[in-house]
C-alpha cells in the first residue's frame, strides 16, 4: 500500500519504519529538516514542508495514497488543518492522532473514522497493569470483558487444568499458557522470555511461573488478581 | 499505592489521572509550571522542580513511594539522570520511559526492570492493524502467537460455529464474539459499539458484522485475514 505520514516524531517515525519493513511504500512529511533527514534512507520518500499550507501538497503524491496518517504530536491546530487539507485533496483513508478531548470533538465532527491517542491509550493500559499487580498484560474487548495474562497461583503448581477447574472456580476461561524461559543478557541482567504453548486441554499441567491467558468479565479477572 | 510520576506531558499526565481515578495517591513532578498547574486540582500533590537536581528531591516524599514512573518525553539525558537519582534515593519500583535504542541499553545496564516505549509500542500495533486490513485489534502473546479481533467472512452468516468448523478449517480457536450495535452520535455521525457475547459454544450462530475473537499462530491469522 501507499501510505503518507504527516509528522515524523517518535510516533510517526516508528510507524513509518514498521510500515516500510512490512512492505509498504511510505512517504514521510515533516517541517523539520533533521527529522526528514533521519529517515531519508529508511523509507521510500521524505518531504520537508509545512503540512498546514495547501499549496505545499503539490510535492506529495496524495492522489494515489491508500492511507494518510496525521501523526503530528504537539500542535492541535496544525493537526486539524492538515487533516482538513488531506480530506479535501485525496480519497485516502485518514487516520488522525488526537491530542485532547476537544481535539477529539473536532475530528469526530469532521467525520474522521479512525482517531488514535498513542500516549493516552498506552498510559491507560499501564495504569491498569500497575493497579492489578499480578496482571501482566491486558486486552480489553469491550468495557466489561477482557483477555488477560495472569500469573498462576502457587497452589496451581503440578495440577492439570481439569483439577484447577477454572471455569467453575473463578468464572474464567483459559485460552492458552505462556511458559517462561529465563536468559542472561549481555549486560549480565536476567531477562525472561515467554513462549506460548498453543492450544491447551484438560490434561495440561501448570508449572511454577506459568502465565495463564484467560478470557472473562473484568470483575472476575480483578477478583482473581486480588487473591495473590 | 503511593506513586511518583516525573514528567507530566501527554503520557505522564494521562497516567497520573488514570492512577488517581483508580484510588492511588499520585505525586506529579515537572519543571514547567503550566503542566504542574493543569493537574494541581486533579491529583494528590504536584511539585514544580528540576528532576535532574538531586537536592530538589527533598520536596518529594520519595521514601514512602511504592512506584516511581520516569515519564519524561523529550530529553534522554534528563530521563537517565532522574532514573539514577531515584534509584539511589528510594526503594520504589521504577518504571522508565525509553526514547531510543541507545536509551534502552543504558536503562538495561542500570538494572531497570520495567522499560516502556509508549509511542513506539502504539505505532507497532497500529502498523499491524494497517497491514492486516480485516484485523481490527491484535494482542500479541509471543512473537508467533496472537489473539486477534477479525471480521466474520460473508459466508459465515447464519452458520453455527460447529458448521464453520474454525479449528479444522483455519487452525484458529474462537474465544468469543463481539456483536456490533450502531448508534448515531450528537454530531450526526454513526458510531458502532461492540458488545462481547461471553462464552460461545458450538451452537452459537454468526450474524453479519460480527467480530470474532480468535487465538492462533500469527501465520494462520494472517492467512485468514488475507482471504477477505
Amino acid at each position: 500500500m501507499k501510505i503518507i505520514i504527516i509528522g515524523l516524531g517518535n510516533f510517526g517515525s516508528s510507524l513509518a519504519v514498521y510500515l516500510t519493513e512490512t512492505g509498504n511504500e511510505v512517504i514521510g512529511v515533516d517541517n523539520k529538516m533533521e527529522k526528514v533527514d533521519r529517515l531519508k534512507d529508511t523509507i521510500a520518500h521524505t518531504v520537508c514542508m509545512d503540512a498546514t499550507n495547501e499549496m505545499a501538497y503539490e510535492a506529495v503524491p496524495l492522489k494515489n495514497a491508500d492511507i494518510a496518517v496525521i501523526a503530528i504530536g504537539e500542535n492541535e491546530g496544525a493537526t486539524i488543518i492538515a487533516t482538513a487539507i488531506i480530506k479535501k485533496l485525496s480519497k485516502a483513508k485518514i487516520i488522525s492522532r488526537s491530542l485532547s478531548a476537544i481535539h477529539d470533538t473536532v475530528l469526530h465532527a469532521m467525520g474522521i473514522e479512525i482517531i488514535v491517542h498513542p500516549e493516552q491509550e498506552f498510559a491507560e493500559a499501564l495504569a491498569k497493569k500497575i493497579n492489578l499487580k499480578s496482571m501482566i498484560n491486558n486486552f480489553e474487548l469491550d468495557p466489561y470483558h477482557s483477555i488477560s495474562e495472569i500469573k498462576a497461583l502457587p497452589e496451581f503448581e503440578g495440577k492439570t487444568l481439569q483439577e484447577i477447574d477454572f471455569r467453575n472456580e473463578y468464572n474464567l476461561n483459559i485460552i492458552t499458557i505462556i511458559r517462561k524461559e529465563v536468559k542472561t543478557t549481555l549486560f549480565g541482567t536476567r531477562q525472561s522470555l515467554g513462549k506460548v504453548m498453543g492450544a491447551v486441554n484438560k490434561d495440561t499441567v501448570v508449572i511454577a511461573n506459568d502465565v495463564l491467558v484467560v478470557f472473562g468479565a473484568n470483575k472476575d479477572i480483578a477478583k482473581f488478581c486480588s487473591m495473590e
